[in-house]
């Protein structure tokens, strides 16, 4: 008799279960169904999935979206923003109420066609761009641990759930994520695959055939398959994968479209309204009698019910946050602010670089100033894309994080320059460290897709990216940016330095350290540069650009240059001297601050004579600077092998050149 | 007594093959001690595996390096290009002297950092940025299958080598390529993995613990693993990888700097001269007491030899080739010429488009204009990162390219946009091909990589890039391109083309495809676009920008757009003739053809009266063309989520404000 009350139970609990996911799928389809465009393939399809992990397994609490423990949820396959937008409404997150979904891809609504960072409450991280949110989860799992390795697993132990599509799975930076992360073992990182067979082209035997369990597997990963539509495997899965150590891969067979009876399984689900007709037939096809955006009554109180699950383990945190000995530690952490901790001493830095005047490459002095940043702060977390020695990423004492020990402040990102930019992403979205990560400047190329949401998403984010030109030499055309100083600066939201010595290098640190919602570049040379004479009493690269030399008498042209090619400006101010022609230096290390200068302040600058530009780059952008009577000396196409001082010479990037085209233009 | 015969001989065969590889390990020290920089680790660690690859088992002959069905190579490790040069020179490829190995690295030598193609004989691709040589030899097994299923296997029926590093493994591209490979059955693809446990960092245990057999294994390649110093398994194992219909890995363990008693096996081997002392040492331990760059008559013979073996199947092949009943399709085919094809065909069409005045995207006239083309030629291999019906790029009959038939013209790629670049990258490569892959714009970040390698070796490669604005709407800032079009036009030897119209997309598919030694991105839009009234008599748009419309009374003031925006400034232009203001329309479809139009031409397109550019893009790199008196209409940050109409009038992208910027510029 018992059993037979225990079946019941199990029955209804059942179909409890089935109308939750139901509420996904149907506010899913009708709210792509009013905006005339959407995804609704993916929500109906992982709706049971999802449940079963919001409903069950995760530990957060809606009403403190903030609270520092909680389990984060990504979702990799971001088209699919429905699901989680249908989600945060139903737990109940603050402000998030069904206007939202009947504004679905509306201008201003906080349901945008992909989720964003920043803009709408629950969103733990900007996806979309396909491989991006499982990259970034890495990242997550990192931070997680980088924290619970200082703050206890007391105050740290939460998990990291990702669900992922074909697409992110195809995605090479897929490939960067799973190594990393099943090499470091971060056992708390949990994926749930739409293994739905369709991608938009149609099913994915069109392009694919690995076997994805047996690949995340040779990374060291946990893997199991479920039925995607069966909650109690579902839940089982979640459970053994939370159990190991490994991260977890849970291949969840689904079917995409899930419930639309005429659509469902088929590509022409994934990515378009389902029609009317189609919506009619959903409803009846999964029982739900419901008006378009109505969800019954004890459905939503169930789901409610959901979202307050995790009040309790909440505010246990809460407590022993209140009593642990680490607690002031820890909200001082969170707080992110490193500029206390860094101002004096860099401007010790910066004096004894006036009075030293070392003559090194700016990524020396970068590596100088990061001792004593990494000294000062404990929330750097540096490392490099396998560059370290080149890039002069690690300081004494950093410490290697591997998998037994994560107190380390140092990521061998391997030769993952992608990998490394998403993992930043989400060290940073973590919240509390600042993390930087280091290769050459032309492998940018392979890290746009993270650097973009450094950028998109508002986040501190330090690229340190050395060899910066043809002066990196030998290694020749296929190592030297050239165009990479421009695409850089033309992204927004993206601050690019190129220091020119010891002292613009400590100060561009400090900027780009202390700017808490912009990412930055720094672009460093390889070949060593003279200290400059000026003073240090103001952080002068927080301007863009001032004026390093000006004639007492005068000047009659203005000769404008960035990192190395400083030199080469005096230098040809210089000899500009000798044949009597009086130029004024201008030293440019970050567009984007000079931009954001006073007219006035860049008129001073630039002055109204004349302007004369140096870069061993590309001119690209550069009339942005050069006023109605402008030269540029710079790189006109791709590099060459060869050591660096021929390699200038032969591409004409010289003082000479510099002087010479400022007497054609005093000429003409 | 004649086992004692054999053994005697084998031992002797070793021993020789044991010199020959010395002789690489000793060029490679000695020309990167010369050099004072470069990678000998690779080389030396490697040299017997390559000693048996060059020697026994790789069908080519030195005298004719480009035999069409010669078996390519592929040093993906790049750095190690001495290993190259060293094989190049030794086999006795036409002009390559061991002067070349001794001015490596140096201004205008044969023997650049790293290997770059169409500037030494015998190197088939660029590579150096890691993971796109294999990635590229993933288009050189496609391009060899897709020829033998329109010439024959008698005629094409080579294989492709690959000698890859643990970066090109760790590089998400490495991802991309395999899964591709693996699912194409590309079974003549062969790569040779230096497993050497070292990367520039240090043990590779610092970043991964990817099983790599396993890896590849799940992805449907065939897996071995041999001692990268014992030619016999070496042998074996390329053998057995011959046989199998799979493509293949065979992991090489091998020790870095092989021969270097106090560097081998150690970080440090990998990207630094040895330095004298350890040379010394290291000719010791080889037993090779020759001077620098000198090797043994006997040795160079033997190598010699060795790259005459494939002399008689180079003769034979010829000979088939004579008696073949496709000899002149197949000579047609190399020539790559497909102007003379498509000529009258894309006139007519351009004729079609003037008389019918179609308002559709230019994505859709792009699908329009791929009909014609592909009709005319069969040369053309289309493909998409799985987002076909969205960026138009198939047309009718070019049927799937699958693992069982390559008759096809169209590649599934999946959502592997930098794999299908570097593919791309391997089928013009190939010869004769040209091929054409799209996505949407805003993923030409996940792509850069590979797309500068189009550029920097001269590849006709056609990006077909659409939803290549806000325009796209709903989709959201992950989606809409705002920096990507400067980023791209920064690009040396890259066409980045923004028609306007049907009439623009034709002209501009042709200048594309006929372009012989410059890859091209063509930027389209997700929305519909009226047809502009113009001459078709002249391809207009291969002079860059042209006068769309001209005030018979003369111009005030000159409007300047591209693509999706010329229709916004047509309208402007309307609006300022109500006021009173002659506005000249100018169509800027390319700005690289522009620029390298006379001063003359340019002058008179942009005249000398004010100018107000607009596109719905970042300003960045306008100011080129903007003039003293210029303004910009577009964007100044990233875009957001909503209708298409809905974020021009929001972010100001108007007609209105076009106009009100012309009016200001000529109050001024």
């Amino acid at each position: 008799m018992s059993n037979v009350l225990e079946d019941i139970a199990a029955v209804a609990a059942a179909g409890e279960e089935r109308r939750a996911a139901n509420a996904i799928r149907a506010l899913a389809m009708d709210a792509v169904e009013k905006a005339k465009s959407g995804h609704p393939g993916m929500p109906m399809g992982m709706a049971d999935v999802a449940t079963v992990l919001f409903k069950e397994v995760m530990t957060f609490d809606a009403s403190a979206p903030d609270w520092p423990n909680r389990d984060r949820f990504v979702l990799s396959a971001g088209h699919g923003s429905m699901l989680l937008y249908a989600l945060l409404y139903l737990l109940g997150y603050p402000g998030v109420v069904i206007e939202d979904l009947k504004s679905f891809r509306q201008f201003g609504a906080k349901t945008p066609g992909h989720p964003e960072y920043g803009h709408t409450i629950g969103v733990e991280t900007t996806t979309g761009p396909l491989g991006q949110g499982l990259a970034t989860a890495v990242g997550f799992a990192i931070a997680e641990r980088l924290q619970a390795a200082r703050f206890s697993d007391d105050l740290v132990d939460h998990r990291t759930y990702v669900l992922a599509g074909d697409g992110c799975l195809m995605e090479g930076v897929s490939h960067e994520a799973i190594d990393l992360a099943g090499h470091l073992r971060l056992g708390r990182l949990i994926v749930l695959w739409d293994d739905n067979g369709i991608s938009i082209d149609g099913p994915t035997t069109l392009s694919t055939s690995t076997d994805q369990l047996a690949r995340f597997s040779a990374s060291g990963w946990h893997v199991q398959r479920v039925d995607g539509h069966a909650p109690q495997e579902i839940a089982a899965a979640l459970a053994a994968a939370q159990q190991d150590a490994r991260p977890s891969l849970i291949a969840c067979r689904s079917v995409i479209g899930y419930g639309a009876p005429g659509k469902q399984g088929k590509e022409s689900v994934h990515g378009a309204p389902l029609g009317e007709t189609e919506i009619e037939l959903a409803r009846a096809e999964l029982g739900w009698p419901y008006a378009p955006f109505e969800v019954p009554e004890e459905v939503l109180a169930d789901w409610r019910a959901a979202g307050a699950r995790g009040r309790e383990a909440r505010l246990a945190w809460e407590q022993r946050l209140a009593a642990s000995p680490k607690r002031a530690e820890f909200e001082t952490f969170l707080s992110g602010d490193i500029a206390s901790e860094i101002a004096a001493p860099l401007a010790a830095l910066r004096a004894k670089f006036a009075s030293e005047m070392p003559k090194i490459a700016t990524r020396k002095s970068s590596e100088t100033t990061l001792a004593v940043v990494n000294e000062a702060t404990s929330r750097t977390i540096g490392g490099s894309a396998d560059l370290t020695h080149s890039n002069f990423t690690i300081t004494k004492g950093l410490g290697s994080v591997t998998a037994e020990d994560f107190s380390g402040r140092y990521i061998h990102y391997g030769v993952r320059e992608h990998g490394m930019a998403a993992a930043m992403n989400g060290v940073a979205l973590h919240g509390g460290f600042v993390p930087y990560g280091g290769t050459f400047l032309v492998f940018s190329d392979y890290a746009r897709g993270a650097m973009r949401l450094s950028a998109l998403m508002n986040q501190r984010v330090v690229y340190v990216m050395t060899h910066d030109s043809i002066g990196l030499g030998e290694d020749g055309p296929t190592h030297q940016p050239i165009e990479h100083l421009a695409s850089l600066r033309a992204m927004p939201n993206l601050n690019v330095f190129r220091p020119a010595d010891a002292i613009e290098t400590a100060e561009c640190w400090e900027i780009a350290l202390t700017t808490r919602r912009t990412p930055s570049v720094l672009s460093l040379s390889r070949q060593n540069l003279a200290t400059l004479e000026r003073p240090i009493s103001e952080n002068l690269s927080a301007r863009g650009a001032y004026v390093l030399r000006e004639p007492s008498s005068g000047r009659q042209v203005t000769l404008i240059a960035t990192g190395s090619e400083v030199e080469i400006a005096l230098a040809a101010a210089d000899l500009l001297w000798t044949r009597g022609v009086r130029a004024a230096v201008v030293s440019m290390p970050c567009w984007e601050l000079f931009e954001a200068q006073s007219a006035a302040y860049r008129n001073r600058v630039l002055g109204s004579t004349p302007r004369v530009a140096v870069e061993a780059a590309s001119r690209f952008g550069w009339d942005r600077w050069l006023g109605d009577r402008g030269e540029f000396v710079g790189m006109s196409g791709f590099g060459a092998s060869a050591p660096a001082g021929t390699l200038y010479r032969h591409f004409g990037v010289t003082a000479e050149n510099v002087a010479a085209a400022a007497e054609t233009l005093l000429r003409a």
